[in-house]
């Protein structure tokens, strides 16, 4: 079970005749991240996230996660990045990574539990979550007059697939995409998470030195829901698009931050939500 | 936006024709679960949650994931549930759930950052996943020997379907069912969040004093993740099905405790995971 996907053997009815079948399924596992940072006593270590993932790329995974959350705001936070921990007794996955962060680095874990909360007193709802936002600095895509055209985003979908291994064994996989202005696919990763595929591909992003992504649109296999337009927006790619549905909060997010959102991408049909001027003819 | 569909417009392209549209899509908010509770040195209450779910069955929302996530173990530990804070000014939603304890309920909420930790010294696996809910008492369906027929099984996709009011307009929900060895749908509810809309069945069942819902199969509209199963088992449901594929560590979790597990749960055919001595001819 180190790879993606992991054999079992089902038990398979077709038109009310079983039988026993070999069958593939996407490797889940938890992994924990620990982040290594200073504090006003000395150097300090702390277990932040547990996720359950689909292993494989977990240096990126958890970049990519402390990136859209903004626990960090650049590559240059990250002093190291390892793996760790003896291999798991069912799988031989290592499921650790270990941040160590720069000693001048600043680090605010109460984020983490935060969130929503900076205004908060009457309750949360959609305009506390937009705010939180705006309180984390993160820059509204208004000047980014990117375009790309319909015939480039039609055709990501089908790349997207072509590039799925593990989804047309399981069946079973998130996918995300950083994509160009001609289509072309830039970094792909799968997991049975759809925010883990982004962390994922974010994580990349940012360990190759390529955020901010302003010139990168963002494809994802499922729904566009508020998170994972925020990560999109904290990693500065000016377009989302989804092959399903987007949410309320997630449309209303795109419109305040002057987002591209593209929703139900598939064949040569697509509905836009938001942003229309960034898809040219 | 008070409903569970929320009005835009939108750009809609077809076969590289755009034109304006009206559209719905599901709505997202933030509700926060608030937790009021006993401690050594009197009452307290404490922001344990906020999640991102369609409005809607809140409180059943706030019960189930109380119980599913082992805080709570009984109906009887709620002393009363109630919505509260001033409307959402941009959607007129009540945004937080107030659970009221009662007096002698002892609480762990070091649970909900726990979680995998029991065994994690040398890092967390998939083993100690499934050991962290033998650590919490979670009983196997081993001795459980209800059936459930092949015929009731298909029927149960269809009628979620036909029962799923907002995805009809929005393409933009999960859904989840209990049910019952005939087939029919016992209690139904949506969410844009695939755990949300599981914790409003299991929320609904606990409130009408139906736990252990040992005669019940639970069915969702998406993927079994090892999370899901997590849900079904504490609830004592002997059988979970989905529409999409398992992940591993779903079906490590449903031999291990003998649930059983259905997936691609799709017309007369399905693939049986574990737990086929529950799938009557």
């Amino acid at each position: 079970m180190a790879g993606s996907s992991y054999a079992v053997d089902i038990n398979k009815v077709v038109d009310g005749r079983s039988a026993q079948r070999h069958d593939e399924v996407a490797v889940e596992e938890p992994l924990e991240i620990r982040l290594a940072y200073s504090t006003p006593d000395g150097r300090a270590t702390r277990s932040i996230s547990i996720t359950m993932r689909t292993p494989g790329n977990d240096p990126e995974l958890a970049a990519g996660f402390l990136f859209s959350e903004s626990i960090i705001h650049a590559h240059s936070d990250i002093a190291a990045i390892e793996t760790c921990g003896p291999p798991a007794p069912d799988s031989g996955n290592h499921n650790v990574v270990r941040v160590e962060l720069g000693a001048n680095v600043d680090v605010d874990l109460g984020r983490l539990q935060r969130h929503f909360y900076t205004t908060s007193s009457c309750g949360v709802c959609g305009k506390t979550s937009l705010d939180a936002l705006r309180v984390m600095g993160v820059e509204p895509q208004t000047g980014n007059t990117i375009a790309f055209p319909r015939g480039a985003l039609t055709g990501v979908p089908d790349k997207l697939r072509a590039a799925q291994e593990t989804f047309e064994k399981t069946g079973g996989l998130h996918a995300a995409a950083a994509f160009d202005v001609e289509g072309q696919l830039i970094i792909t990763r799968e997991d049975v998470g759809r925010h883990n595929a982004v962390d994922k591909v974010i994580g990349a992003l940012l360990l190759e030195d390529r955020l901010p992504a302003n010139d990168l649109g963002l494809m994802v296999s499922g729904r566009a829901s508020f998170e994972l337009m925020q990560k999109a927006l904290v990693a500065g790619m000016p377009l989302l698009a989804a092959v399903s549905a987007p949410s309320s909060l997630a449309v209303q997010l795109a419109r305040e931050f002057d987002v591209t959102l593209v929703g139900f991408l598939r064949g040569n049909d697509f509905n836009i939500y938001a942003g229309e001027l960034r898809i040219g003819a």
